[in-house]
């Protein structure tokens, strides 16, 4: 029984952005030697989710997926985008005092859609390992979405996996 | 330490259709003979789910219990039931393209509601295993949830349990 | 490689409750002694679930950081309060006949939002243990949540860690 981690970076843009990442998890895989046990597909990001579906094939004129593209318009109507500070109650002025602290301008902080879209869609996909293979199906595809649309970042995606 | 793997099918509807699988899950911890660990309830199909929930003890006329119907008319206001291709982005036409190359219909491709449904309430759940027993509590009941309503088919749901 | 299991308890209120419990995560997984691993967070409640956020700073009048009183105001527009039967299909019938059979009153079946709320926000939080360090990133913090609205209670957040 063994535990491998790994961790990979990808660069998301200033508008919901999704990453297809299965390869990377895939080597990962691979490289661990484990055959039998639970994967976790994580995102330490408070505004960003790891989601399993199928390609779109389909993209739009950003390149974004257009299966992923009706989840944004899904998410826009029950979780509308923040466009300015008394859209939402957070960020309230002990949060912009401590981001301040930080060296963060008011207007980073102007991403509570994001926070509330990524609680909404999940942290983590945990995925069945069995015989070297990650049970996805004939279709699944694992993306990360970063939801934040008020700066682009490097974000950190980790893959744990625990069997034998 | 050891992992155990077993997967089984149920049968869907053309409508949402929520099978209560508790019992099949609780055989595949009784056969794995592991007291203490995780054990990952997955669905592998990109439009459907895997949720805990009470048994809601009645049913409608179509046999489904009240609360997963009460479940269906939340998702059905915030992700309408895709009647026709235009309503979302998804499919396009690489999509539809595709889908023929596997010689099915291009009405087979009209669920995209079951696609943006299953991201929402995700694909999994892992539940804690304690001397020998899954950690439900007094009421939960597992479910598998097949949301697509263009076709009725065969669903395979995998149980993988990790611990000692 | 050993698996190391705790739980502990929180009191709820008569309206959506939020529990910042990372400090009880973080003291079970120095007691568990696993340096490398997964985590579950696991609520065994139907009306319940964990959730990981950035801490808010502010809070409201009753105590709740902003941000979660937000995610309030967004579930309240797809699922609203459950206010009198009737308003949803669940509980019908049956279900209030058991709970009567449970010594309970009907009223505290009034719940329908509050279990749909936590069928959408899932019932745990699976996080990689890493070098000894729950990877939760800079601003992460785990929560658990009680949408029950009709009764204040005790209940239960199980931590499951398998690794070694």
């Amino acid at each position: 029984m063994s535990v491998y981690h790994v961790s990979f970076k990808i660069q998301s843009d200033r508008r919901p952005t999704f990453h297809d990442v299965t390869d990377q998890v895939q080597e990962a895989l691979k490289k661990s030697g484990i055959k039998d046990g639970i994967l976790v597909v994580f995102s330490q990001h408070t505004t960003c989710s790891v989601m399993i579906q199928e390609a779109s094939d389909d993209i739009n004129y950003w390149g974004t997926e257009l299966l992923m593209q009706d989840l944004v318009s899904v998410l826009e109507n029950i979780i509308p985008t923040c466009r300015t500070e008394g859209q939402y109650l957070h960020p309230g002025p002990k949060h912009i005092e401590a981001a301040a602290g930080r060296n963060e301008l008011p207007a980073w902080s102007l991403n509570t859609d994001a926070h509330l879209r990524s609680i909404l869609m999940g942290r983590s996909e945990s995925i069945p390992v069995v015989d070297g293979k990650l049970e996805l199906g004939e279709f699944g595809r694992i993306y990360f979405a970063d939801f934040d649309q008020v700066r682009a970042r490097e974000r950190t995606i980790r893959v744990q996996i625990v069997g034998e």
